[in-house]
Order: structure tokens, then sequence, then C-alpha cells
């Protein structure tokens, strides 16, 4: 039987510590039974049996019990390892790692770029802030997986995590290049997308409502008409923006750390591996990934970040500003605003009919406030980087992907459950553009400023419309009047 | 059988949208097959067989695809549900409620606080920002789980979700009573004795280098002495502040909405109601929970909120202080500061030894920067709400619950990884101070500022001790340089 | 004639680098066309000749060109060091110092502390971190006019600006007691007072609102009703908390580093100077200042200045709610909500009479942001200090007290010119009441929920009332809906 | 005498309210006693006779006290006014405006686009929040002044405020339009050069450095060696990238919004008009100014500010972490890592020589801060608008206006005060090169790694060096380790 030291944080508290361990951070209903010993340079510990992982992801497990499970490490970063590490193992190949352990790692790799090995990915995002026991997971995972591909057994490293998995790799350029992978890869797929399906939705929306003219409003207060077309295409323009605003800071993103190793220099690579690894990760991605033109910049800042989310965060801007219109818009039925009518998704209360809880517009405006939030982490991170290494790598990521995340499928939701539905309510709009006093304007080149002045003022203190007060006030008539008030005149510059 | 309308989401896109709707939301393996009708006023919608939840948690958990399982409800939030709908059938079969049926309530909210219908619990945060869609989760669950109890199936609505388990409340006072009861519950069970237990470890420390006397830095520049212990000291009084400061805020956070129903004017209720569940919710949790004296500023508001989140943010900025001191004076092993020596918790390098990297200091700034950023997100959630009704209601209690939860998870991890374990390296603090320039600031008072100045220029210049430069000026002799200069005795005002 | 090195920068660059420094620095009015000499241990300097400062203040004029004249150090700070250095005169010479000197020392520091002396203060918040330069300023200025007093020349050091006025201090206790005392005295003078004027304001209008009752609005939607009177005792609530939030922060305000010197410790001061320092502080300002507990972490850190930002934020919060929905609920005159009657104070524009502006509530708003803003910026300097002395001081100083100002400013401003004259829209109020669908409620008693129901749809559905509704489906007749629909009965819970 | 009537808060408080205002908000030694009446329609108030500002300048300033001098709007903002005003004198007289007036109007903007009647432009940021009233005060004052050029009294309105120098314009669209000016102004002039300035220094210092090795920091943990160069040529990518990142927002600045007017319409201007005005300022700036493809986002949101604002948080970030290192790596003289000499600038401390404190660190990293806060205050106010208007616009271009004129001014005082003159103190960087375990990393190629980390263990344990450890085990001759050992091999990839 094997003898081996058990290591100090088993031993004070032997085998409970690490069951209690698995009570609380893992579902019960997957609960392992039984372990296998793996090592590391601290010696042996014990590992769930049914778990890929090796020695070092366990020591982190136990040591940051921080957050539970809804903090683990954001899928995307899993599968961008997956992409790394399969890429790695073809440039390596070319370079002499052996072949059959190669081939082996491009599939235990692919496994993981699929998702199929997302329980083997425990570890939360509170862990060492250069992300390395993400990326020893990652190794540990593709080597005990390519290993049983190749007939062996786990914990034996016949497919060895470093030597192997991460040859030519350090933990300091491959979590900013699964950064960027993931990034990127979720912004094409996820954000952009879904942004420009709002968006399309939002100009069908201006168009159709291009011919309703009604009041505009500047500081809450009546102004002069638009048309609700004109309103939505405020709207659409914002969004438009924010997808280039976005867009522009994705050659930022496309640079790849991977190749400097340890602090930029690329110390145990070889010349030309920092450039075919970036090609590789391109083509399997489709996206155009280049190799960052400077490695000490890479590894020690995260401005791309920094700046990517601060395009969110304007993107968030945008989405909090039409979300808020469109709930006071829709405000009613009967004591609000009422120039929209928003579907109706679900009940707003068992009591009162045509009550429609803006809710889309609720979920949307709560998802920007975190994206607000998540771009001071991601700032505060990126400002505290020191030497060779910002080790806030983790927390980074995690405050971009979340906000990605959450943006794309908010403006999905809002899209499909808000705005594609919206209805003009005419009679509504009608009525309120009659009655507004600023109308009153056009009457200046007529019966000069003095006398629509005098109009107005005798509407607004009678209560009456600007037609009565001007017919008791005798300055014109019925017909004139009508020639000349005319909403649908005003809302654009003259010949 | 049963005609019934089948919602139009499932109509358009049929079976298969709610099948995979549930592929992506929930986890595979627990993937339904089979569903049963439940009812609203929409009508009639399919629910997984094996879950309690009703038709509107369903209708909910299809209109918010968003951001998937992590983003779901904080378990805080839920357990405080099963609290508040166990005292309000207490206080409400004071009222009439039917004895039989308040009690099987009280069963089925009391499994709920306990955790373990969590599973049954699915809507995310990014919902209806009253928090509404929560609410009704918690009332169908508990309607279905009493029914069940009582012999009755699920869906036949034997106990009612709104008459019975909602009775004498609205979703706008329950939703902001479940955040102050999970708010108080976690601060005082969780983050309060974990900062307790490292301002504690810190005062060990304080005591434990009270002798060690070592070269201040301000500026990080080269300063005069103070001992180790009174460095640890700032540290400590840092943290029991901080204690104070979450404190101080409680006596708002234990103000209970409960008693407003829809917009704080308690209608539906009778009068008392507010002051008994009050009671109950503080007997059942040990906490002193009072009826807010003001129940319009306590669902239109949630500053207690913001402020609480803003005794978070101090809190933060004190951890990163003292974090980010403990890994730079923990630098090196050769080459940085190297005054204290770090627990090694897990290989830093396979190739260094030595190498400890600051780990836990590394996951406790990033907590600390995340909490900097739901910080403003709650700060603008709070900002933002309209008349009767703060509709950031889910974003504003995750916020601040991830805060309290990664605040109070990660001191402690701190505290038990790093700060226990903490040495001094008196030899290299005792060489760094006895190489430094500023001890010559003792010689003043004997030779005078000049000669002194030109003692330290001197050394400076040469790269010698301060000794060797004032025997090589010959401003005095051997032992009287070592009577005066005696970093001991800078360490403090004179008598 | 006097033989002198001239300094560095003016040497390369010559004279005409000084005056144009001044050209731009100063106003061009009081431009100087003399200069004297001043000295430091870098040697001479020229100085303007009608200026009270020394060498190291021009230094820092010289080295600080950064943000112009607006970002001088704020005033509070220099009064605050004219309080601190005339205390510091009175207890120096209980421990020796020359009473001529002394009290030379004592009546120019009250020339600064009353304002008297602001022209000399030129120095920006944007300069060394800790503050000494102002420091320095202020020990030149202070001995430079104590000088003059006793008939001797600027620039003789006669008084001298470390010996004398600086005695027993260093700029890294007397920086943060200035921030300390400057905050407590701007807090209790303008914020507080400003707060509760507003504050009896908003309860004024509650009790004049107390008999109106409007509809409540909840997700912006109608909902149940409420007095008007209730409404703003939400708000006045809010307010209420604000200030006990603000005073919450004052005891860790009122601790004063003074006497902890360079690091803390108290070297060159006497036991017992940290003590009788801040009596006399106290004693001059009427203030409960004390001794910092522990000096270290009130020079190392300054969380009490983050921890009374973050109840600023939450006033801030507060009042940009109350500021929003005051213009919501005054917004129209026609097309808007039209509750609330907003006080005129300016032309809205010269063609829509009965437009009124909100612009008080827009003024205050902004202010709530800028103090949001402010926050987060002394959160990032509060969090990033090192070892025995933060540097973000002057950026934490004028970050808090500019949110002090702001927010007592804006206050006293917003109600002067807003909320004490608000009025109510009897007339519209009730209109808007009285067409509200969700007072259909009150009929489920008499007609049960399906009837009620079936009333509310044909009312929103044909655009009629409620009673109107009932009178067309013969539920009940004409007097039993009168009987029955009565908002004023809605606004609390039942006996 | 005329007869006119005093306005209100004049009634209420008499001329003693006036003077008192004018004793606080202006410099007592400007201080008017003579007064002449104005009037807009509100009627007659009195304005210092020395201004040339008319009634709804007077009327702000009475009404919106708050703040003080330092708040007022800022100085670009004025003269942007100047620009635009003149711009639209230009073009309105192809539009047929009096060629007389049009030219004294286009004297007159001059001049405030000069700077010249700065002091006429008395009111604060905190205002309305359309910036109505500063428009006013442009016009006001253009048109006194033109009036004046012209031969008549100010107050006569032979100029007309609106008539003629507002023409075809609305503050709704002059504000956006001046924010836009006076930013891309700012950015272009002032910090884009600055930040090129700092680029080109920390370039030249990265190839000063390029042979000087050193040991990399990771973790703040010793590590792999990289030169000196290398790590700064880090800081100059993150300045070249920062750089780039504003200008890629500057497209969108470049949108001028005039020719929307009052909602985005363009109502009462003719057809043309916005692209003849924004042609007319580029050419007047010789910067690409456009006019906006939308008016109605242009004045509803202004969501290229919080863009741009993003930029300048991630130059912010940038900058933080540029001056931590380099005053970490400045530390010391003898107790810190020392391996920089950054240039004294003003004493650090009378007692000890080499005190250097990086004050220019810390003022650049103060002024980090304050734009990160900014760039809160912006997102907030950017988030927050409504309808066809945002109103928080003077708090926008305030926040924005700050940070870029505090990171131009700061980058340009580091790169003066502190890049420039940076020495590698060449001694201590290879002495602790020397020193560093991690050369041992040489070894493993041909000792193989188990023994290679005996002697770094050994070496480690008795604080020996590398190659005493590695003699006294024996494992290779001092020559082999000399050939094998060389940190200068270490700085990049492998052939």
């Amino acid at each position: 039987m094997a003898m081996y030291t058990i290591p100090r944080r088993v031993q004070s508290g032997s085998a409970t510590v690490v069951v209690s361990r698995f009570a609380t951070s893992l579902n019960l209903r997957f609960y392992s039974t039984s372990f296998r010993e793996e090592r590391d340079t601290f010696g042996p510990i014990l590992v769930p049996s049914d778990k890929l992982w090796g020695a070092q992801t366990q020591r982190s497990l136990q040591n940051f019990e921080i957050g539970g499970e809804r903090e683990r490490m954001p899928e995307p970063i899993i599968r961008a390892f997956g992409i790394l590490k399969k890429c790695a193992a073809t440039v390596n190949m070319e370079y002499g790692l052996d072949p059959t352990i190669g081939k082996a790692i491009i599939q235990a790799a692919q496994e993981v770029a699929e998702g199929k090995l997302n329980d083997h990915f425990p570890l939360v995002v509170w862990q060492t802030g250069s992300g390395t026991q993400s990326n020893m997971n990652a190794n540990e995972v593709i080597a005990n997986r390519a290993a049983e591909l190749l007939g062996h057994k786990r914990g034996e490293k016949f497919v060895h995590p470093n030597d192997h998995v991460n040859r030519s790799q350090s933990s300091n350029d491959t979590f900013p290049t699964v950064m960027h992978i993931a990034a990127a890869m979720e912004i094409n797929s996820r954000l952009i997308p879904n942004l420009k399906t709002l968006y399309n939705s939002l100009e069908a929306k201006s168009a159709e409502f291009s011919d309703i003219v009604k009041i505009g409003r500047t500081h809450t207060q009546d102004a002069t008409p638009l048309t609700l077309g004109q309103e939505f295409s405020g709207y659409s323009t914002q969004v438009k923006y924010g997808i280039d605003r976005v867009q522009c800071t994705l050659p930022r993103i496309y640079q790849l750390a991977q190749g400097g190793t340890a602090v930029g220099t690329g110390l145990n690579t070889k010349k030309g591996f920092d450039v075919k690894i970036a090609s590789a990760v391109a083509e399997e991605t489709s996206l155009p990934f280049v190799t960052a033109e400077n490695k000490f910049e890479a590894l020690a800042a995260h401005d791309a970040f920094v700046e990517a989310s601060g395009a969110l965060n304007t993107v968030a801007v945008s989405l909090m500003k039409i979300a808020n219109d469109i709930r006071l818009l829709g405000s009613g039925p009967r004591c609000g605003l009422g120039e929209l009518i928003l579907p109706e998704n679900e009940p707003g209360s068992s009591i009162m009919p045509g009550k429609v809880n803006p809710t889309q517009c609720e979920a949307l405006t709560m998802v920007c406030a975190q994206v607000m939030g998540n771009h001071v982490a991601v700032t505060v991170g990126g400002s505290n980087g020191h030497f060779e290494l910002n080790v806030f790598k983790p927390l980074i990521a995690n405050g971009l992907l979340h906000s990605v995340r959450l943006l794309g499928d908010a403006s999905a939701s809002f899209e499909k459950n808000c705005v594609r539905g919206i209805q003009a309510n005419r009679e509504r709009i009608s009525k309120l553009l009659h009655e507004s006093l600023m109308l009153v304007t056009s009457l200046n080149p007529k019966i000069g400023y003095d006398n629509a002045a005098a109009v107005a003022k005798k509407a607004h203190k009678e209560g009456c419309t600007l037609k009565e007060a001007a017919m008791k006030l005798g300055v014109l008539s019925s017909d004139e009047f009508d020639t000349l008030v005319v909403p649908e005149k005003m809302i654009g510059p003259s010949d």
C-alpha cells in the first residue's frame, strides 16, 4: 500500500473536512464516496474518484471556499480553455510533441470546448488572481481525460498536465488568452446578434409609427411635436451606435497574450510560437485573433477589458434610457401618459384588468444597473495591477462576461417580449397632442407673438383649448385656426 | 378532457419551446418529461410534474431567460420567504385563517425556510422589479406543498397561493420584507462573525509582533520606525471599525415593510397586522425586527440597502488596504520587501522554492473590487425608484447579499489560510531597520541638524552605514552613536 | 547684492517661466511684478512679493500645474489649517514655545481660520498625496504673517514655518486632522441644517396635503390610492433617515490624528500632546473632537471619509428619487401627470405659458449624480493606501467636501425655490383618481371577484367609467356603487 | 423715473438679498455698486452695470446658489459658445440676418471664443439640466456686447439675445453642440498631445533601458527576468493604446446636434441649416465636425460622452498602473525595491537626504481616481434622460471636461517632472537579479529538475547564493554554473 503524507489541511480535521467540503460545495446528489490520490509538489491529496481534476484543483477547492457554486469560473472561460489547449497541442506537435499524446490532448480539449466536462471545473472566480488554478484545472482534466482515451488511469500522469498539456505555456499567458477568446466569442455570438435584433425591431417600430404625430416632451414637460417614429429612431440610433462602440473595442480584444509565458518575454517558448498559436485559435474560432504586439502589456494590464467594459457601460446607459422612456410612455392605463400599449406577458394583478406591468423594462434596467456596477469592479481590478502581472484576472474576466451575458440575454428578452409587441395608442396620442398649448407657436407668424401668448395664457388659465381661447379673444377665425395649427407641419425644418 | 387555451408562447413554438427551455435552464439530469396543468388569470400552462411551482412561476421562467441558473434569486431570499410565510400564517390564524390550512402552510413554509425546497425556486434575479414573481413562486410552492401535506393534489389550489399563503400581503410589502430578513440574517450569521474572527486574528498578530521594531514607510519611501505590532494594530482597528460601521446600519435594516401592502397604506390588512408580523419574525429569527415607521418609504425606496452597501464598501476599502500591505510586506523572497513570511497553501511554482504567491490576498482584493462594483449597482438601482414602488428590488437584494456573502467568506478564508499563519522575518526586518538612513534623526539634539544631515548625505552617497559615515566625519564616537541611535526609543512620544 | 542659485526650473527657461506661470495660474489682475527670495533645503526661489507663501509653496505651484485655479485646495481645508495651527500654538506654549511667537502665530492663524488670507493659498488638490505642500503653505503663510505682526520681514523666518508653526506636528498628522475638522464643520454647519430645513418643508407639505386622496402608482402603473400627504411622508422620512445616516458617521470623523506625527507613533511629540490638541480643537469649534484611539489607522487609512461619503451617497440616492418623483408628478401642463404645480422661477419658454421647467429638480439630480461619482473617487482613493500613509488625502478630502457642499447648497436651493412653493392640482388629482379602474377593488366583497373583474374589463374595453360599466352590466345600483366606491376608505388598514 | 415690477425674490428680502448674493458669489474686489435694469418675460431685474449679462443670467445666479465660483461652467464650454454663435451668425446671414447685426455678433462672439469675456459668465454647472441658462448667458452677453460695438446701450436689446444671437437655435441643440465642440477641442489640444509626449518619453526610456536585465515580479513575488526596457515598453504600449481608445470615440463626438432645435425635428430652422453650421464650425476649429445623423438621439442622449468618458476611464486605469509601478520600483532608498531613481523636485523631508517622495505619481494617481469617479457621475447622468431631452447636460459636460483637463495636465506634469528624469539604479538592479533564486531554472536542462530544485531549496534555506549552494551540493563546477546561469539569455523565446 502506498505510503503518503496527507496534506496539512486533511491531517487536522481528516477526511471529514474533505467530505463536508463536498457536502457544501457540490450538489449533495453528486456527492462522491470514493477517492483516489493525486499528487503535486506539495505531496499527495485525495480527489473524488469520479472527477477528472487533480491535486492543484483539489487544493484550490479547499483553500477558497468563497461564494459557493454560483461563483464558479464562467463557462465561456472553461470552453475557451478547451479551444486554447487544443490549439496548443496542435502547435506543440509542430515543435516536437509526441503525436499520440498530442492527439489525445486535442480530443480531450475538444470535449472541454464543447462543455461536456463542465462538471469537472469546480473552481470559483475568487482564487489566485492569475487564474493559475483554473489553468491547472484545465491541464489536469485534459491530462486525465487524454490518458483515459489512451487507456491509462487517472492520476498516473501518463499525459502530464504541465509537461504536455501546458507545454510552452504559463498561466500568466494562458489566462489572458482565454479571457480574450471567451470575450470575443461571447460578444460576437451572444451580444451583438441580440443588439442587432433589437436594433431591427426598433427600426421597424420607427417605420411603423412614422405617421403618428405626438407631443414632444423636454424637461418632462410638454414641448413641440414630433412623430412617434422619430422618437423611436432616436432609440434605434442609440442601439446602432452601441453596436459600433462594442465593435470598436474588438481589435484590442483580438490580441492574444499567448507566447508571453511567465512575464511576457516568452521564456521557454520557441520563436514563432506566439504567431502560430494565434493563427490556430483564429482558425478554430473563425475570429480574427492575432498575437499581441506587446506581451508585457498583455500580461500586466487588462486595459482591453476595461475598455470593452466601458463600451458595455455605454450600451447599458442607452438601454436604460430606452426602457425608461417606454415604461413611462406606456404608463397608465388611465392615470399615466398612456401613449404606448405594451404587450401583456403575465398577470399584472388579479384585480385590475389593463394593468400591464412593464416587467421587461424592469428586468432590462436592473441588468443595466448591474453592468454599470460590474464596470466599476472591472475598473478597480484593472487599475490595481503590479509589475509584470495584473492579479485581478478572474474578477475582470467574470465582470465582463457577466455583463456581456446579461446585456445579450436581456436585449433578446426585451425585444421578444416587449418591443416587438408595442402598439401605439393612437387615440390617446392624438388627444394629448391636440390639447397641447405649445401648438400656439404656429400662430406667431400670423397674429404675432403677443397675441399668440395671450391665446395660450387664456387657454391655460381657463383650461380650454387653444382654439376656444382664440375664438374668445377674436384674434382669428375658426378656419384660420384650423389652417394654421397643423402639428403635422411642425415636425421638420421648413423649406 | 379539459379544454384550455394554450398560452401564446407555447402555441407558437409548441411544447418544444418549453422542453428546450428546461434543457438550458435546469440541469439536464433533473429534466422533466411529464407535465401537469396549472392556471392563473392568463389561463392554463404546463408545469413539470415533479415541481411544486405553479403558473406564474412558469410564465416568469419562460419570459425571463436572462443569465441562466447562476442568476437565480439568492438562497437567503428564498429562505426568508419561508420564514415570512410561516409568520404570516401564524398571524393570519389570529385574524381568522382556517387553522388546518394555516398549520399546513406553516409546515410547508418551514421546509422552504430550511432550504429543503430550493430546487423549486428556479426564477432569476432579472425578472419583474418588484420581485412579484418570486413572491408568487413562494406562494405557489408553499400552497402546493401544504395541499399535499393535507392529502390534496398539486395544482388543485386546495390551499390557495393568493387567498391563503399570500393573505393580507402584497408582493410590494413581502419582497422588501424578505430583503430585510435575508440581509439581517446573512450579516449577523455570516459577515460579522467572520469579521470578528479576522479582527481577533489581527489583534493576536499585533500582540505577537509588539516587540519587533521595523522601518516605517510613507509615500512608499523609508520613514521613521514603528513596531510591526503597531502596524498590525492599524489593520485590526480598521476591521473593528468596519464591524461598527455595518452594525450602525442595522437599525434601519430591522425595519420591516410588511403591512404596507400595495402602496404602503395597508389596504386589505387589519390594524395591528404590521406590528404582529414584525414580532413574529423577530421571534422566529431572534433578531430585533420591528415594523417600519413609514411604509411608504419602505416600499418606494431601499435607502437602507444603499446605506448598508455603503458600509460594506467601506469594509472592502479597509480589507483592500490590509491585503495589499500584507502582500507587499511579504514580497520576495529575495527581491522584495520580505518582512513577512506568508503561509504556503499550494505550489506557487514547480521551480522556485520559497515562491509563495499571496493568493489569499488576491482572492480577497478581487472580492473587494466586486463589492465596490456591486455598491454602484445598488446605488444606481436605489436612485431609480418611481412613485410608490422602487422596481429594482431583486437587483438591490442580490447586490447586497452577494457582497455580504463574498466579504464574509473571503474574510474567513483570508483569516484561516493567511493571517493566522503569518510569521515575521525578524532577521530581514532588523537588517532593513538598521540600514535605514532616517535613524539619523536621533542625532539632531546631540550634533545639530546640519551635522546630522551631513552624516546622512555621506551615508547615502557612499552607500555606507550611518555609523560609518559618522565615524568618518568624526562628529561623534562609536559609543556615542550606539547610545543615541536606538530605534526602540523612536516608537512613541517622549515623556 | 545677494548671490543665489536660481532653482533648476527657472535656470532653464529663465524668469519667463515663472512669469508665464503666474499669467495662467493666477488672475491676471493680481499679477505680481516684484518678487522676493525665499529658501528651503533645495535653495532659494523667487516668490511674488505681495504673497505670504514661501519656498515650498512656490515649488509646488511650479511643479503641479494641474487643473488651474478651480482646483485649489477647498477653502474649508484652509480654514481648518488656521484652526489647527492656532490650537497647536496654544498647546505648544504649554510645552515651552516662546509666548511672543506663540501669540503671533495664534493671531495669524486666526486670520487664516477666518478666510482672510485665502489668496495666499494657491495650491491645487493635485499635489503630493500627503497634502504636505498645503501644510507647508499654511506654515509658511502663518510664519510670514506672524513675523510681520512682530515687525519682521517676510522670508526672514523670524517665525519659522517648521520649528514654530509646525512644531510637534508632521504633515502626516496635520493633514488628516484638517480633513476631519473641515468635514465635521461643513457637515454640521452646511449640510445637516439644510437637510433639516428640507425635511421640515417636506413634512409641512405632507401635513398640508393630508386630505388629498390620489391615485397610487407602482411599476409606473395605476395602483390603489393613497393621500398626497402619505406620498410626501415617504419623502420626508427619506430625508430624516438621511440626516441620521450622516450623523452615524460623525463619531469616527470626530477622531483626530494629531499627535501621530510621521507614521503614527507620535515621535517628536510629548505624551499628552494628542489629547490636549484634540481638546483645544473641540473648544475652538464647539464640536466633540477627540484624539484618535489608533493613530496608525488614522494616517494609513481614511475609512472614516469613505464611510461618510457612503452616507452622502445614500442621501443622494434619496434626493434623486424625491426630485424625480416631483418632476414627474409636476409634468405637463396638459400632457403629463400634472398632479403638482411647481413654482415658476424663470421663463421656461418665451412661447408656452404654463411651461414650468422643473429646473430645481434638475440641478439637484445633477448634484446627486456628482455625489455618486465623487463617492467612487473617494472609494478608489481610500482603497489605495500603502503601509503607514494613505497618499490620496487631498483627493479624498476634496471629494467629500465637494459632495457636502453640493448636497448642502442644492438641498437649500431645492427647498427654497421648489418644495416650499409646491401646490397640489386638486382638480387634476381628483379627476385621475376617479377615472382609475382599480377602485373596482372595493366591489369585491359585495359582488364577488368575478363580477368586479367583469366591470373593470368592460370599463377598460369601452373606455367608460367603472360606474357606467357597472350600470350597464346591472350588477348593482347607482347608489350601491356610490356607497361602495369611496377612495377615501382605501388609504389604510381596516379595523 | 422708470416704474418697474421688482421680481418676487427681491421683493421679499429686498435689495440686500441681491447685494449679499454678490458678496458671496463674486470676488469682493469686483463687487458692483451700480446696477442697471434688464428684462425678460418675467419682468425687469437688476443687473450689475459692469456686467454684460442680462435678466435670465441674473435669475439663474439668484436661483442656483450652489457650490460657488469654483463650480462655474467650464471655460471650454464658454469658448465653444463663442465659436458656435459666431458660426450661427455667419450662416444666419446667408438666411437673411441683417449683416450689420450679424457682423457685430461675429465680433462679440469672437471675443467670447477667445476667453476675453469670461468674467461675464458667472453661472454654475448646477442649473437647469438643459444648460438653457448658460445658452442665454451667451446670448445676452453677445447681444449686449454686439450692441455696444454698434454704439447702443446694454439692456436695450438693439441686438436681441433670442431673435438675433439665438436665431434658428434652441438651447436644446446649442448646448449639446457646445459640449461636443468643447470636448473635441480639449481632447485634441490638451489631452492627446500630452499623452503623446508621455508615450514618447516612455518609449525613450524603454530604449535607454533596453540592456538592463532585471528581476521580473509576478504576484508581487520574484519571477523570471526581463529587461527594464521591456518593462517600460509595457507602459508605453498602454499609453499608445490609450490614445487609440480616445481617438476611437471622436467620430461620435464630431457629430453636432445643431439644427435639431427644441426636440430634434429642426422646427424653426431652414432645410440645410444643420449641414451648413456643422461645416462652419469645422472650418472655424479645423476639426472634422459633421451634422449628427439623428438629432433625436443627439438631444435625448449623451452616449457619445459616456463612451468618451469610458475611454478616459481606461486611460486612467493605465496611468494608475504605470504610476504605481514607478513609485514601487523607486521605493527606498534603502528599505524598498530601489530599482529606479526618481527626480527630486522638492524637499521630501528636512532630515532624510535621499528621501524622494514620488509626488508626481501621487498627483497622477489621485487624478486617475477622480476620473474614475467622474465617469460614474457621467454614466449616472447619461442613463437618466427622459423623452426628447437629457437634462443632465451640464453635469455630463463638466464631468468629461474635468477628466480631460486633469488627465491632460497630469500627464504633462508626470512626464516633465518625473518620467523624463527617471534613472535606473543599475547596481541595485544587478544585485537583486543575481540574488534571485529563480535563475535556477537555467540549470534544469543540465542537472535535471530535481537537482535544480535541491540547489534552490538549499540556497533559500541557508540564505546563500545559488552558486554557493550548487558548489556545496557538488552538482556542477563553478565554470559550468557561470556558463549556464546567464539572465541575459532568459529574456526572450529561444530559436
